[in-house]
This record gives C-alpha cells, sequence and structure tokens, in this order.
C-alpha cells in the first residue's frame, strides 16, 4: 500500500486500549464481582449497547445526559448508545410482562458519554450494576447494600465505606426549612435544587454550600433557594451531625419535619438492622446526611462508596432506589432499587493503590525451538501439555536463536522454559527452567505433567 | 407519568436481550473459548466499540462493509463501530510499535453492522477471536487451526469439521485457467471474482457456479469471467477432488500451476504435518478446495468449521492468513492470522440441536420467610451461607405466603428452600426442600452450610 493510502492508527479520546495485563486484571475484577452478586442471588441479564434514543431520553428528550447518536438505516425512529444500564433494564422490565418478580438482576456492560473529548473523561466505560425490581424499600435496599460490600471485600479493598441516607431525609430537612412553590417554580424543583447544592458538598466545602443556598434569583425561572440566615443555620446544623449511625438518626429526626422525613430516617433504620442481621460489618456502612446523588430519579434511600485513600476521586459504586422509573414506560409503576460499580475508575484507583498486581500472561510453559528438526517432538509436548489443563506454546517467531526465544519468554511472563536437544533425549527428559526463580531441573519426559501442575498448585 | 408522555417499551431489530437462562448458557460459553484461548498461550487484548471510521474503512471509504456512524460532538473526523475485531487489532498492532512480537493475542467483543433490520440478522453479535501477529505462514496457522478445533471440542461440540483451504492454491487454479488481466480490470480482480464464485458453492450449487463462471461481462467493468466449456470443466474436475488429506492435496498439485499455488499446496501439507505433531485429532480437519472466504483481505490459508449437524447454517468459526491488512496503518507490513468464533450464531445453532443446557440460576438456597418474626434469624442464617460461598437468598416479595415463595424458588430454578418456624427452631435445626428431588429433611443448624456443600460438589 502506498504511503497516500496509509490511515494513522489513531484513537478518538476517551476510548481506551487495554493490552495484556490491564485486561487479565480487568477480567479477574469483573469475575469477581460477578461471583460475589451470583452468592447473593442475582441473575444476568445483556442487553444491547444500542436502543431507540426516546427509550433512553424519554418522550421529551432528557437534556442532561449527552448521548452518542448513531447515522441510522432505519427512517422512522433515531437510534442511540446508552449511557447507563439502568434504563435499558426498565424498558426491559416493562417489555417483558411476565417477568418472574422480584427480578434479581446483575449486568456487566459498556455504557456511552457522546461528549466531547476531555483529558481523564472516558467516553466508553464499563459498568457492573446489580437490581432489585419490584421489592419495596427496606429489606431489598439492604441486599444492594450488602452485595455492594460484598464485592468490595471480595476484591480484597480493605479500606472503603459505603456511604448512605435517604432522600426523603432530605424531604424533611426542606420541610423544615419551609421551602414552597415559587411563582411557576413547582416545589420538586426547589428541593431538588436543594440535593444539588448538598450533592457538591465535597467539591465546593461547606462554604460553598452556604453561598449557593443564599443566591438570590436573577429570573423567574432561577432556581437559587434564597435561604436565609436562619436557614442556612439549620442546613449547617444538620450537616454537622455526628456519632455514629444510630445517634446520627436519632438527631436528624428531631431537626426534619413532615410524615416524609420520618418515613426517611425509618427506612435507614430498618436498613441498618437487616444489614446488622445479614452479619454485614458495621464500620463498613455509614450515614452521611451530605450524600443526594445528583440524578433526579431517586426515590428513597441511596447509597455512594469512597475508597478511604481516595476520596478526591468521588463514588466508585454508587445507587439507590428509583420507584417511579419503570413507569415511563407502563402504567405500573414498579419498585426498584440498584448499584452501579464503575470499573474503570475503579481499575485505576485500585491501580494508584498498588492493588492491582499486573501480569503479562499466565502461560505455564513455553518449549523453546532448540533444534528445528526436533520440532515434531516440541509440538507433542505442547499438545500432552495442553490436554493435561497445562497452558503451553512453542516459541513461533522467526529469530529462533536461544536468546530471543528467552527474552520472549521473559517479556510475556511465562512461568517456565522446556528445553530439550539431543541431550535430554538420550536421558529420557527436558530441562525445565523456571524464569521466576532462576532455577533449571532435569524433569523426566514422563514425569512433565505433574511437575507442572504442582508448581501450578 | 401520564400515559402522553409514556414510551414504548420497543427495540430495533437485530439488537437482542439475553435473559438469565441464555445468558448463563453464554457465558459459560465464553469462558470455555477464553479457557481454551489462554490454555493455548493466548493473552487477552480490549478495544473500543468506537473507531474513527477511516481506521475501520481505509481511505477510501471501503464500502463492502455497512458500518453505524456516530452523530459525532468532534468536528473533525468521523466516528463509527467497529464491524469486526480484525481491523481495530490492526490499528492496535501498528501503534504500538514495542509490542512483543509474536503476539498471540485473543479478544472477546461486540461487533456491529450498520444494516437495515432484516428477519433473522444481527446488527449487534459478539465475537471471540485468536490471532497470531508477527509469525510466518506455517506453524501459526497450525496453532489457529488448533485452538479452533480446540475451542469446539472444549465446548463439549462432537460432530464439526474445521474446512481449510489456501488462497494460493486457488491462484494457482487460476493459472491453470490461464485468468489475464482484461482491459482496465487487473488480473487480481479476476482472480477475487474466482474466489467470490467457489465462495457461493454451498449456496448456489454446481450448477450454479458453472452458470456464473460462464457468465460473459456486460459492460468494461463487469468482472464475469466467461470461462470456456473447457475452462468450467477443469474446476469441475477441481471441486470434484476426493480422498484424504493428503491424496486430495497430490491430485491438486497435479492440476494447478504456477509457483504460487504449489507454495499453497505446500503451505497446507506442512500445517497438516504440524497439526497431527500437536495431537489434534485427524478427523477434525480437512481440506475443502471450495473454501474461499469472502473477505478480499486474506492472503493464504484460510478456514471455516461447519457443524455437521447444521451445515445449512454456514460457518460457526472462521479465519485465516491476512498478512497485508496491518500495511493499512505502516509501512511494515506484518505477517497475522486469525480465528474468529461468532458466539451468536453459534449459540443459536448448539440451542437447536440441544446442546445448551438452560438454568434460570445457580442458586443455591432461598431462605423462605416463614414467620415475619424471624426475619432476623433467618438473614443470619443467608450471610452465614454467602460467607461460605453458597449462594443464598431470602425471598423479598411482598406477598409473603409460603406459595409464592415456593413458586418464586420454583421459577428461579432455586436449588433448596431452606424452612425454619418455631417446631425447628427448638429442635435446633432448619428443614432443607430439594427441589428437583422433591425431598425433604431435617439439618442441624451447625451442619447447614456442609450439608450444602456436598450436595453442590
Amino acid at each position: 500500500m502506498s504511503k497516500d493510502e496509509r490511515v494513522k492508527p489513531s484513537q478518538p479520546g476517551g476510548f481506551n486500549d487495554y493490552g495484556p495485563a490491564p485486561m487479565i486484571a480487568r477480567t479477574r475484577m469483573v469475575d469477581t464481582i460477578r461471583r460475589t452478586y451470583e452468592l447473593f442471588g442475582f441473575q444476568p441479564l445483556d442487553t444491547p449497547c444500542v436502543e431507540f434514543a426516546e427509550v433512553l431520553l424519554g418522550e421529551g428528550g432528557d437534556t442532561d445526559k449527552e448521548v452518542f447518536r448513531l447515522v441510522s438505516p432505519e427512517e422512522d425512529k433515531e437510534l442511540a448508545l446508552r449511557f447507563d444500564l439502568t434504563v435499558p433494564l426498565a424498558r426491559y422490565v416493562a417489555a417483558n410482562t411476565d417477568l418472574l418478580l422480584p427480578f434479581k438482576r446483575y449486568q456487566i456492560g459498556l455504557v456511552f458519554r457522546g461528549e466531547k473529548p476531555q483529558a481523564g473523561r472516558f467516553r466508553q466505560f464499563m459498568q457492573v450494576d446489580a437490581d432489585i425490581i419490584g421489592a419495596r424499600v427496606g429489606l431489598a435496599d439492604a441486599e444492594i447494600i450488602a452485595v455492594t460490600v460484598g464485592a468490595m471485600e471480595a476484591l480484597g479493598i480493605e479500606r472503603f465505606v459505603v456511604r448512605i441516607n435517604d432522600r426523603k431525609v432530605h424531604e424533611g430537612l426542606a420541610e423544615a426549612l419551609g421551602i414552597q412553590t415559587r411563582g411557576s417554580l413547582p416545589r420538586g424543583e426547589l428541593v431538588n435544587e436543594l440535593l444539588r447544592v448538598l450533592d457538591k458538598l465535597d467539591k465546593i466545602g461547606r462554604d460553598g454550600v452556604r453561598a449557593e443556598l443564599a443566591r438570590k434569583p436573577e429570573h423567574e425561572n432561577d432556581r437559587s433557594l434564597k435561604l436565609s440566615a436562619a436557614q442556612i443555620e439549620l442546613v449547617d446544623r444538620f450537616l454537622d451531625i455526628a456519632g455514629d449511625n444510630s445517634a446520627k438518626l436519632d438527631q436528624v429526626a428531631g431537626m426534619i419535619r413532615g410524615e416524609t422525613g420520618k418515613e426517611g430516617v425509618a427506612e435507614l433504620r430498618a436498613i441498618l438492622s437487616h444489614l446488622r442481621d445479614l452479619g454485614v460489618n458495621e464500620s463498613r456502612v455509614r450515614v452521611d446526611l451530605a450524600v443526594a446523588r445528583g440524578l433526579a430519579y431517586y426515590t428513597g434511600p441511596v447509597l455512594e462508596t469512597t475508597l478511604s485513600d481516595l476520596p478526591e476521586i468521588g463514588s466508585v459504586a454508587s445507587g439507590g432506589r428509583y420507584d417511579d422509573m419503570i413507569g415511563r414506560f407502563h402504567a405500573n409503576p414498579i419498585a426498584a432499587v440498584g448499584t452501579s460499580i464503575g470499573l474503570d475508575r475503579l481499575f485505576d484507583a485500585l491501580g494508584k493503590l498498588n492493588l492491582v498486581p499486573l501480569v503479562e500472561s499466565e502461560v505455564d510453559a513455553l518449549v523453546v525451538v532448540f533444534d528445528a528438526a526436533l520440532l515434531p517432538r516440541y509440538l507433542n509436548t505442547v499438545g500432552e501439555l495442553r490436554r493435561a489443563g497445562i497452558s503451553a506454546e512453542v516459541y513461533l517467531g522467526s529469530d529462533s536463536g536461544f536468546k530471543a526465544q528467552m527474552r520472549y519468554g521473559l517479556r510475556k511472563g511465562v512461568k517456565h522454559l522446556v528445553l530439550c536437544g539431543e541431550d535430554e533425549i538420550a536421558k529420557g527428559g527436558v530441562q525445565v527452567k523456571d524464569l521466576a526463580a532462576r532455577q533449571q531441573e532435569f524433569v523426566k519426559a514422563e514425569e512433565l505433567i505433574a511437575y507442572l501442575q504442582k508448581k501450578k498448585a
């Protein structure tokens, strides 16, 4: 091909390759999370990456998500790439009316964000979700929190905390603050604004929150809350609440107003009690009154997961209850609660914390092509090893010198070289070189499989 | 949400959901293929679903692939969804110039075809590929065929055959037929036309092939070959070649012309010899002179895999050597050969052959909520079972009658119900009901874990 016809082998920003070492580590992580979800009784589901845009965005075309739209060969309806696994789950549940409920499903899938490329932003990433459909608030929420804790523990993460709260508690705070419908702005939108500001606490700090809460609206549709000093003081006291989970909830109960708020406190108390009964380590779950979750679709308990050594990266596993979403698709709303582990962010974080061992391969044996005339014998050996479940290969490169083969074995992270020339044949065996231990010993041909199996174990 | 705002939970054609039972089966299949690839020394790689369109299609914009293009927030270059895993691999190899060669990589990934929806056509499907980059023809091709056979055998498929051929053998046939440059049509394009017609043998039969070969060109750029009766007779004799692999190659050698054709025969002989040395069952691999593979990028040995009981569905694992592709991206062409298992087609086929056992879940124990007051105790049990590696759950539905819980357990395919009321507590244990065996027995509390573990084994 001429130089003019050649294409630069480049990639769009935010779309990443994962070579062998990160892929081996990521696959282990996904397998570990999958096993945890299965241990908790979740069943797998797969839905495609492509959905009708109206399914993802709703009739009106929700604008807070940036989706990739496809140039579609269909004429009638626009296609788009999913931005999460939750909306497709809601579509699946609404479409499959004979589904067995409660439905505990997990899903491992790629999601896409149709934004412009920016440094450090993924535009394709993997989510590993577990959701429970058709179970009312309480025990199901505890299960979702427990499986999140279980997955983090199974991944070998020791320093993390799942922070929980309840949207209804914030509703009780809004009630205590006396937030009301204002002009054409419904009360719900102003309560959402309160949640939005509280959710930014980690980023903007307490002073930032105070300033945003005090800000005056500049036009009729501006949701700024214009809270008074006395109101802001109440928010401050709310955020100051300290102590163990039980003590916090006692104080919250005395500060909020209205039935919904009380329900929120009762829900959190019940969830904590269920978690104790399930044997979840109490230090893993903390009531955090600042947790609000930005997404408007949550309706009850919410959760975020922070790595204690990397709080600045934000939550690595988040979720909550979204009892209204399936109602987007059919008349019977169905209760729903879930958790989503962001694999890419978690993988990067565990890398920073040196919690991800990287290996290039797990090949047990490279049979060196020592003497080309003996190739049939080398291939016999490779075939026998594989049939015994031992990962093995023969060197395929054209530079057949021993050095090149040794370098290949070392760079690929092969565990053993198997060497065999006329001398070894005369003695009825092979030399086995352990590349990590830098040791070599003679092994009889008939003992090679047992020898390598023993070293695997 | 009002009825007007509701969205129909529908899906575009060719994009499929997989519920729990098919997903459990598919995941097992993928895991089995993955383990086979690892056993053969292949390393995992992941590349994203989205690439620059020019990378996928080449500078000119290859038109025989229908790709989904994205409405992209980038201004400069068009984005598209990949249609296979091979072109992204070539891009990866070209971009990573320090890659260790030979590179034996496997990849499990979704690919997309941007065609209009048609009955029975997938527009998203999964490919499970293994490729060897940087190894010349011969042993590497044998490895690719061996790993294809290995994966099919590991999947428990008994009746299949990998059919192999070599593009160079067809070149030798073209030479024997005396195919030459014609007007503005280069000889290579006419040889490709010969391959295209031979590739259709399964679909159009021998008469169809004869008719297509005899067809006269209707305009200057028409590639129709207009073969004479004598030429067609030669093609017939070529396709009539029978016998075992060795006998076939002997006859081919006597019929074709030119150095390239001879090389092709020698390549196939060497591959068959390596496969014997690797211990691959000879009945698994058959020289089939009609195998041509439609894709223009193959340059040497090619393979297709047919299920003996479902030949009509076409190949379930295909591949070959494509030594020129990486040259699309940089000046140094790098040798390459690979195989691709089409998971969706294979999954459907194995389903038709009743080779895919379907289970809804693998939950070991559903702890029945027999008495709401005992919920803490039930949760204790669930937590203990999970910590011992036994998949367990407590019923989360609101209809807490025993019948509803029993129905849930049966429909979900749970293996055991664990029942505990005041009587069982008094006796210090639980009733365990095996739903498949329809047997129930009393098990002491301290023996429950061992009891269920023993039944798992």
